[in-house]
């Protein structure tokens, strides 16, 4: 039932002389979780949801130097039957990624890796995203070190419907007080639709109406062959910018914007503020744009990625992309659209070129198999993941 | 009546080399006021005005941490029964405040406080707001002192609807030249529909319908008892984007945007320049925004707030709020609502938690009243408002 | 045809680890064109587009300063006839630049100068722009020295509808490797709509309607005399805000936005990222506008236009106008309105008033004129351009 809310502005007097100050009840609400709040099963309803709007969405997609024009051009996007242009799915990752932080890592010590990503729907100027995570498992390693959580995270538009679905690893320390931190038990489990074999539906698309000018022309499903290196030219500096970015994606971990806070870390993380992961993620897919995702109509998902060093202002990213397999699409006749799966390499202080030259095939084995294979660490190497497209054939001359 | 502008582009010469170089007809328009051209009475109209688009209302909050998922999710918004989600108070705060610079205070020394500021109706999307300013006293100290001026500011909206009204006292040097100064009597004084008495004017809401998991379960009236203290985890470091962000909120005074400007200067506003006090206080409202307002369903005002101590790129600032009052909805039944009133403190250089451990009860203390009182002044204090709040009470279980 | 999209996310596998790497098949694309790549008659289609937000145009108008309400107040623009806000040219010009830079500039050394830039159309919310080049002529100098390019470009929307045409000067490298670099005869060339006697095309417009307060009083066409010298008060100090905008533009060239790149040239381009010139442009039309502009209703053009000197992050920008002409408008009665044109000078590291104090009437000669008539260069102006403005006359009082 609506009320009628006109009234009159009471009066307004200065009340701050007068009032008690009770420093008996001093309270500092803290927000993420220390390793005894993860309990397997539960289910966490994350805070604030994020609408997307159009301009926004643009923004996000120029910020990051996306170059396919389904996100930057509207008439492009009609032309390929989305009724207007989708958000581009690193927004949607960045966004459901945030919204999480609150319950699932403003705690957490690092963001360990990202698994099985999936896009199953896009989502258009609007909507409004809400956010849930699951807690899959927590290994704790006892005697006061970290331990480490597998949540499930799921997107949902607000129809319902999910929209992203990942898993992620995450690195927690336990509570300086564990009798205060451990979970209640839940009254009540929210519904919680991850699937394992989901559904992925973009409605209904159409692939050789666009203006084929708009993209370049050695972009397509047949100019990627498993093997294939391509070196992306231009280089990205971060600046200062990526402070407010983790905002306005939604973010709320201290470390990205309180100097103070980072400063009061030891360790890797301590100095300057840390530019939030999936920042990083969207620059280097950005800057890879040109050369591999142009001529994508969809990002299917991430296998698994890692960031595998932090990045502050001043940094200057580059990427490097590599094809790992080529196959017709799952859903169809496929005449039309391929599959390719890439793996995206960012490297920081040296450009893409260089890191090729330099660091030849290591560059592309996963740091975390570096030591099983001999091999040493690439310190310049910051990210490294999997992702699987969904680009367009070369049109047939008319 | 409308004129057809269709009409062939004439060719464009070269004409520089060619044309006159009066230097005898040199001009510099200047802006801003000094002291001798504010006489009561006076109604300055402000220039421009400001479009409120959807995309640039959650941008600002979003940039400025807000928390509260009315001014960031469409959906919970409208479930209250806002046609969409309104721009945050703050937003139209520091939009009007800059919409009076050019005629108040481009030439002020000092924004000494503001009070009275009261929210009468919400802006909504595609809102044009236009702002005018009253002119209440001056107080000339002669001697070629700086004197104080006293005035009115109205925000209105397209339909000339009042959305927001405060007072401000600044402080302003007498010119250089006071003759040409003084303002000539006005032929028209533009009607002003400022209201001791206004009323508030909502619309028709509803306070349970919306999706409670969107916001903090310890956020409601019944959570603040008068004389609680509520430290905020994160600072915010900020960053040289307050550049830009000034005359994103229209706000044209250099001091922000000029460091030549601001070089020029003498005494505490010498050097880079100052971030524009609207934004800080945003920021600090923004990161109070979890703790006290995520429940809030309107600002109802500022009593009186004061900027301490100027804020640069490169300083952190951090957040304190002090339970000020607790009263029920003065409007109606108030089952369902109540009034909170807060003071809202914001520190830079230290973490909230540190001031409150340094400073203690000190902390707040209006700085203005602290000589009368024997105490010494806060340097690291930067701010500090008394702020209204109608917050939702905590929901029945269904 | 459309294809109805839904399928089986199938599986995603690390495939990282079993799949080859091909350092036989590394590539690098490469973007730009070196100068025996440009071959008179040739066509370039641009890639991407660029579809306009209404939150875009305006918050491209904050950011550069602008103070005409037809860019920041939808009633205003209302009340001159405009369906809405329409998007400033200045960020026209900025986005049809930008999307011509992968093809046209993308390796250019220089941009020499901007050429009979007119704006033809409004373009409205939601429109989308694309761009074409057309080559007109190469200048080889031979012996591996830079050639000059001469290209116009066209800027056409989603009805094919030319909004802005301009020509403009480059300076290009000869190819590394020129037997690879040299254009390939096209098969089919685009048609190219340029006319040399371009329609402008308003709709229809109304000059009496809005609310004079919201602009000044003294900024209509009479107020401008041949020879006036405008000295803009306000500077702005340019942060590494612009890395973010140039891509926000549409701008690729790395020289902005790649601080390993900029540090690999030799010359004046070395060191940290230049400035994008267009965003250099903006900001002083910006600053300029409260004083020349603010009672425009068009910007018909740019006749010619130079970056004299680059900026860097840090720099302070500063801006002085001369009135180079006034006369009737062309198009019809001309009782409401009449065009100036004005001299737009930049300079940095030095205020406005100082720079007409310092250089006198030298400020306003054309730098690539100054030898000829034995004048010494002025380090501190870094852009000069010559624009026409349709300008409001001042209302009879009703």
């Amino acid at each position: 039932m609506s009320k009628r809310m006109t009234f009159a502005a009471t009066e307004q007097r200065e009340l701050a002389p007068g009032a008690p100050v009770r420093l008996d009840r001093v309270r500092a609400p803290q927000y993420g979780r220390y390793l005894e709040a993860f309990v397997p099963g539960q289910v966490f309803a994350h805070p604030r949801g994020f609408t997307f709007q159009p301009a926004a969405m643009l923004e996000f997609a120029r910020t990051f130097m996306q170059n396919n024009p389904l996100y930057l051009n509207l008439e492009f996007a009609k032309a390929h039957g989305f009724p207007a242009s989708p958000a581009s799915p690193q927004m949607v990752f960045n966004v459901v990624l945030s919204l999480g932080v609150q319950n699932d890592s403003e705690k957490a010590i690092a963001n360990l890796g990202y698994y099985g990503a999936r896009f199953l729907r896009p989502v258009l100027p609007g909507d409004t995203l809400r956010a849930m995570t699951r807690v899959l498992e927590r290994h704790d390693r006892g005697g006061g070190k970290p331990g480490i959580v597998r949540v499930q995270t799921l997107g949902l538009n607000q129809r319902d419907e999910v929209v992203l679905q990942y898993e992620r690893k995450i690195m927690v320390a336990p509570s300086p007080e564990p009798r205060a931190a451990a979970a209640s038990a839940e009254e009540h489990v929210p519904a919680f639709p991850w699937s394992d074999e989901p559904t992925v539906d973009l409605g209904d698309l159409r692939f050789g109406a666009a203006d084929p000018s708009l993209t370049g022309s050695n972009t397509y499903f047949e100019d990627f062959e498993p093997g294939d290196i391509v070196v992306h030219a231009n280089g990205r500096t971060i600046t200062d910018e990526h402070v407010a970015l983790t905002y306005k994606v939604g973010n709320t971990h201290p470390l990205h914007f309180d100097r103070l806070y980072s400063q009061s870390l030891s360790g890797a993380m301590s100095g300057e503020p840390i530019v939030y992961g999936g920042l990083v993620f969207a620059w280097l897919e950005g800057l890879a744009s040109r050369d591999v995702s142009e001529n994508a109509v969809w990002e299917l998902g991430f296998t698994e990625g890692y960031h595998t060093q932090p990045a502050v202002a001043g940094d200057t990213i580059s990427a490097v992309s590599r094809v790992l397999a080529s196959e017709a699409w799952p859903g169809g006749s496929g005449d039309e659209i391929g599959v390719a799966t890439f793996q995206l390499v960012g490297v920081k202080g040296i450009s893409a070129k260089a890191a090729v030259h330099e660091y030849g095939a290591d560059l592309f084995i996963k740091e975390n198999d570096k030591k099983e294979r001999g091999k040493e660490k690439i310190p310049a190497k910051i990210f490294e993941i999997e992702r699987r497209l969904l680009l367009k054939r070369r049109p047939r001359r008319g």
